[in-house]
């Protein structure tokens, strides 16, 4: 059983809550919305992610022979339940902010209308899936603004959550606009571009760091992008320019170094001053080491020579918001509009919808939430996607879901594009909505 | 290509220097060390975890023909390499502290002594694997040490990062001492206990509370634990009260109930009152929402009539310590020991061994690190795992690496038992290590 695309890979409730709506019939459509309840003190906005893999895993969806035995002998669900999963399929259908847009609490980037028992089992991948991408969109993002101009490349795959979130990391990052990333598997999975230098244990596999600069040159002649750091920063960044003529004489360029330990900004000023006085004027500099897009940003404000930065385990793993306040909520069932009014957690009823303002300059200004049947100004955010379990469209190319993040992020207000704290951006609630929610809440009681 | 288990996971550097390695004709052993550097600021000790997955992973490392042609084509790598890539099989030894056992930083659990190209080539997913659930094992532990007594259940899977990271997360927290997870694939995965009650959309599906959870336990009558809050926490109860006599008539037990939302404590208090009043003394009554350790610590503090608590998002993003500093270093080359000098980030060289003393009560009281060949006092943690690519046993059932951790978790000193920082543990470096690090150092300049 590949844990990956495993139907069991789902909370026990799920199965258990689908045995009772199955015995008693309750199989008529449900719509289901995904959305961030709040927003991390440290997050001004989000970017969306995930879908792409969200649609795969609901059109793939389906219990193996190996997966329905395993449930027929654990003795927990009745023989029925067991025959009525070999025969599930996601037939519903799916309305979804495209990826790489950007949106704010309460509002819905993913619904789900289906037949309840399917609607109900798919929760827990789906967050999973949303939760995680977005999370690290978001997160990249911030790298993105404070530092456009620059080499971005993800390194975290060491330190990412299991195999699946190191590669989606890498995804999710390169959509928010980085560059590429060290992870291997992103180029056949995804395309994304792969990049790499070398590690200490290269230079000290060697009895001379001169001596694996050269080696790690001859092998890769087309990338030396050597790591200067494992003994004495500016040292190494000398026996770099005393190598290059002998590299030069066999056609070997010197494409850059790598920092990865100390005060990145004071070593990269030293080192660029060794590099250009030894006529390397071309070879770039690249940073990594516990980098996140604070220090990022402090690198770029003292201008410090360094043209391209590898971001690894606090992105990877959101350091500062290693999750969010997300959740998957029944918002109708059989043409009834529903309601959680749990303390602290209530939801918005009915299907909804969200209008887009922007200003004269073409910038975000607010956002309406509505329901889907209540068209105010603006431009719709909520788009079919997915309808009776098939695709509407093709898989968007990952570059087109890049270029949409690129022109989101260009068009956000300036008070959220800093990494602190801005102003709340304005989410209005829809008149019919609030009355929706008002009815809902009479008729419950 | 299946990510979990394709060694493209990995960083670009690492085949990159492995090209390299191979082109000079550096293939003899190598031996790498895994260690934490420094422990997060909330974190007393660490627990070790992973290494059963760090083991097959070796087993069964190899390409396939489909990631032999990407690389083939790919256009970054010589002919050569893909062919030695082929044949490329883990022959190499690995000694390690048991999954389960108790540790601090800079000492190593896990060493791998291999030639060279294969000891490198493995070092990202081995990162990848032992970081994730040593961390989440090293922070499930704290909730184990607050609530001894009490039913703790992994609820994660939603929000933890990725497929991969939810199983390991379920397998983590149970050998850290949990109950069992919510996490179906956990059961045939690993044959982790898995359990379940149900949420908030089940009762709005329904017109009636009353009436959801008369359905409810009709098709589960076995495991009857009804969500009370999705309106109103006491009104709840009083309606599972008056269901009982009607589920008792048809031999149906109220297992108990569960709260996920405002005061829990408070909560807690009157639905028991409301329960007991009601005859249903045996009811349990079950609380989640945004817990961990802190929280359950109160909650048990206060006395709250809480029996099981259900942990999800906090503890499987380790949320207050989302990552760990680890590393995996080189540590010896062709017999001669090497170490890192980077700023900030210096390694003790050579092969390493953790020798541990307990006190008269027979609690662990402070560490030797220091040379293989070195024997010392106390006893000696990193043992034999794996030799020429084979492991010495077989996998350790998981109930027995359980065990090994509730019995570590009982010898832990008692000023490192709080959720607050204690003191450091005392780990001692031995003289001849120091002394080896001094050679190397003066050796390397």
């Amino acid at each position: 059983m590949n844990p990956v695309s495993s139907p069991l890979l789902t909370d026990l409730y799920q199965l258990t809550m689908l045995q009772a709506y199955v015995q008693h019939g309750m199989e008529e459509p449900a719509t289901f919305e995904f959305f961030v309840r709040k927003l991390p003190p440290t997050r001004n906005f989000l970017l969306a992610a995930g879908l792409e893999q969200v649609l795969s895993f609901l059109e793939d969806l389906r219990f193996t022979a190996e997966e329905l035995a395993w449930l027929s002998g654990c003795g927990m669900f009745r023989p029925g339940l067991v025959d009525y999963l070999e025969k599930l399929r996601f037939t519903g259908d799916v309305h979804a902010m495209l990826e790489g847009t950007i949106f704010f609490r309460d509002e819905p980037i993913v619904r789900v209308t289906a037949p309840l028992p399917q609607a109900q089992l798919i929760e827990t991948r789906l967050i999973n899936l949303l939760h995680f991408q977005t999370l690290i969109a978001s997160k990249a993002a911030r790298s993105v603004l404070v530092a456009p101009n620059k080499l971005l490349v993800d390194f975290g795959l060491r330190r990412t959550h299991g195999a699946e979130a190191g590669l989606l990391a890498a995804r999710a990052s390169y959509l928010a606009g980085f560059t590429g990333t060290s992870t291997v598997q992103a180029a056949p999975a995804f395309g994304i571009p792969i990049h790499g230098t070398m590690a200490h244990s290269f230079i000290q596999a060697h009895e001379d760091e001169t001596a694996a600069f050269e080696r790690f040159a001859c092998a890769s002649p087309d990338n030396v992008v050597l790591l200067i750091d494992t003994y004495d920063t500016e040292a190494g960044a000398e026996k770099v320019v005393s190598l290059a003529p002998r590299l030069r004489q066999k056609g070997i360029p010197i494409k850059g170094v790598r920092l990865d330990s100390g005060d990145l900004g004071e070593h990269a000023r030293k080192v660029r001053r060794i590099l250009d006085e030894g006529g390397l004027t071309d070879a770039e500099i690249f940073a990594s080491g516990n980098l996140d897009e604070s220090v990022v940003r402090q690198l770029v404000a003292e201008q410090a020579p360094i043209d391209g930065f590898g971001i690894g385990t606090r992105m990877n793993t959101s350091a500062d918001a290693p999750y969010l306040d997300c959740a998957y909520k029944l918002q109708e069932y059989d043409g009834k509009p529903r309601r959680k009014r749990s303390e602290g957690k209530a939801t918005w009823p009915g299907r909804k919808q969200v209008y887009r303002r922007y200003d004269a300059e073409g910038r975000m200004c607010s956002d309406v939430l509505t329901l889907e049947d209540d068209p105010q100004e603006g431009e719709p955010l909520i788009l079919p996607v997915m309808r009776g379990g098939r695709r509407l469209q093709a898989s968007i190319p990952l570059a087109a879901v890049r270029e949409r993040a690129r022109n989101q992020l260009a068009r956000l207000p300036p008070a959220l594009r800093g990494l602190e704290k801005g102003p709340d951006y304005p989410v209005e609630v829809s008149a019919a909505l609030r009355d929706l929610a008002k009815a809902v809440d009479e008729h419950q009681l």
